[in-house]
């Protein structure tokens, strides 16, 4: 497995693989690599020759410096996961590779980066979409594949991909989850074990929402209160949002659900009174696809 | 010479060639090709095994309706002159090939985007660095060959590369001008014939004040003196900006020059009395290099 650590070296080896005919697959990751960030690499393998993970906590894309500072590093452990995942090569560049002195683009989709996440955290979709077109522009890959747990990122970067033109297929791999239910997160490691064991009250509202909508529920108020009735069974569950938007706009649905929906939560636990630490916010979606 | 209409095919013809190891040099115009644009070619021909062409009214970067709709189209001459001057490929793509449906990404510098022609012309250079990007993304090329005369807008596309990484060189050529020294615009046609014969005075600013820097001037404030002086002797001209700015962060410079300054003008010519018609405003600039 080759490690790589600048943009010319990676544009170098991406033009190498290209000239002799192989498909390149890129993963972007922060890092801190779980069983989600591995069922990306198995989809990437799928579909290309080279498998390459970018390894890059991404300072753009954080509104809060305390959350970038929090954010887990386990660069070892991950090129360990890495390498027994087949992956060809990690790209782990420098802050400064990716944000050089002086550095003031930006990348921004404007409509799809205000509701949902982009609401309460400013700025962080505008990080996330101008890190990703620097990556795609050093790896240079035919396709890369992201999470659909962070499906709002999915959605505007399908949307800046097909604005730009980049050349590249973009992929989304379905939600990994612990054995109860909670999305695979690197953020779950942060929760206290009673905010851990509630935690799973945000598949819980999914499923109770999935299973109201199967059996024919249409109104979208109702599914929505469907979902809040189950987040309220955890006390120290606080609420950032849940709501319906339509899958690919992301406007809000209309208040009887014609097609596919997509239930997205937002859900903080904060520390406990007298305890030391900082909230930990955690975001779930499903597709909820009423009868017709 | 090719024709090619679609992002797709460029990508797919751009590649073809880079899998047979040639070099892609590609020079972006809005149309309404004059020698300055040929001399672009050349410098591409000097450069890349193929020489491609865009031909595109970008409407992002018109900040006046108005000026957009008078902006001149002359596709049939455009094709002959590339074909003339030997151009591989002409990329002439629809409006809406560039721009589709629901199109809302933008790429922007947001420091540089600011001053000179920024001031007057909001969103003009967001509407630039966002038509580079695709172009770029869509011809792959190695090397893209832009005119000096657009001063700021060469400065920007330059950091944007770099600030994102794409894998080309930027190339500036310098200015081709008039016999009267006037520099070459697509605008220069819409002068009657008055302002045509004024409109010398900007490359006379940039003389007078060239000559001032070689004979030892230093003190930026006595520069833009004589650059002024030179203008107002053509009773229709007016000034939109004077100015000296650093070359590379276009910030303002120093009281007193300590090495190469960017003088760059913006005059307008406004429509006889009772004439109809519009403003034509017209850029020129040259760097000044004072005696140490």
């Amino acid at each position: 497995m080759q490690l790589v650590t600048t943009v010319q070296d990676l544009q170098a080896l991406a033009d190498r693989e290209r000239a002799a005919g192989r498909r390149i697959a890129l993963v972007p990751t922060m890092g801190a690599l779980h069983a989600g960030h591995l069922s990306l690499v198995r989809e990437a393998r799928r579909r290309a020759d080279r498998v390459w993970v970018s390894v890059f906590v991404n300072p753009a894309q954080f509104d809060d410096p305390a959350d970038l500072d929090r954010y887990p590093r386990t660069l070892e452990a991950d090129l360990e996961a890495c390498r027994r995942a087949g992956v060809d090569a990690v790209f782990q560049p420098e802050v400064g590779e990716l944000y050089p002195a002086g550095c003031q683009t930006w990348v921004e989709v404007a409509g799809l980066s205000r509701p949902l996440c982009g609401a309460t955290r400013p700025g962080h979709f505008r990080g996330v979409t101008t890190v990703v077109s620097k990556l795609l522009l050093a790896a240079k890959p035919h396709v890369a594949v992201f999470g659909e747990k962070d499906f709002q990122q999915l959605v505007l970067i399908r949307r800046m991909v097909r604005d730009l033109g980049f050349d590249v297929e973009i992929v989304g791999s379905p939600i990994v989850r612990e054995p109860d239910g909670l999305a695979l997160s690197s953020r779950n490691a942060r929760l206290d074990p009673e905010a851990r064991r509630q935690a799973r009250v945000l598949v819980a509202a999914l499923d109770a929402a999935g299973r109201a909508a199967a059996a024919g529920e249409r109104r979208g108020a109702a599914l929505l209160h469907v979902a809040r009735n189950e987040i309220a069974k955890a006390p120290r569950a606080r609420i950032d949002y849940v709501e319906l938007r339509d899958p690919d706009s992301l406007e809000p649905t209309p208040a009887e659900l014609h097609g596919p929906a997509l239930l997205a939560l937002a859900v903080c636990f904060d520390p406990l009174e007298g305890v030391a630490g900082a909230s930990v916010r955690l975001i779930d979606n499903r597709l909820l696809r009423p009868e017709d």
